[in-house]
């Protein structure tokens, strides 16, 4: 049987960064940011965000759930889309409050909402003469 | 002669996903995001923070200029340490809130203020029988 899972708190900077105890650093909406890569092409997939009950049920599951923001509820990414993301491995960076994760795509391989295999579907091309700043698209097949 | 860069605003979805003029969401504290990728291991060197004047020098300079947050300061990357990021690509994602920088480092090449090479130093290993969540290191030369 799983364990229910304590967050450890570490109140020095020493402990955050040099303990071997996962300590999360919830900011003052109770949410951690998120990395997603892909194991197999280690893209960065996607940059969301987990609160505390989503940062258990990745870790107890090994698929990845987030908090939905603008939706204001747990979501486990996949479960319409069939884009479930088996996480292969996680890490957390050295103040604890970003967490990586390496993952397996299911379904067809996708992530982003608007239907390409990535959120970074667009790179900064050029300055424009009036100052604004323009995109271009990434082509789908290069990293 | 740079122009002064102007951000516009995007306020519909549809023009914040398929725009192609950057039109950054900066949250309440007005803050975006920001993912740094080294451009010769493609490992996830950092995630950081960016205010308005940080990503308007980064895009002007590219050198990555970041928002401290626990200095509340404007840092420039490696400007005492010599770990310089020279930016050699900039992408957006599909709601405009997080930027993934792919940079090149100076200096010794590291990235993380611990003195590691990167901050995802550590990756979760197990979960304990007291539910706490134990961590190990990760092999420096491991990706």
């Amino acid at each position: 049987m799983i364990p229910t899972l304590t967050f450890a708190s570490a109140p020095t900077a020493q402990e955050r960064e040099e303990g071997l105890v996962l300590a999360p650093r919830f900011d003052r909406d109770g949410l951690i940011t998120a990395v997603a890569v892909d194991a197999t092409t280690r893209d960065v997939l996607m940059v969301a965000h987990m609160n505390q009950e989503a940062l258990s049920k990745t870790l107890e599951t090994r698929q990845a759930w987030y908090w939905s923001r603008s939706r204001k509820a747990l979501w486990l990414k996949g479960e319409t889309s069939g884009q479930i993301q088996t996480v292969k491995d996680i890490r957390v960076d050295c103040d604890q409050d970003c967490i990586l994760l390496t993952v397996e795509v299911a379904g067809d391989g996708g992530c982003c909402h608007t239907g390409r295999q990535n959120c970074f579907y667009r790179r900064i091309d050029h300055i424009a003469a009036d100052g604004s700043v323009k995109l271009s698209p990434v082509h789908p097949n290069s990293h």
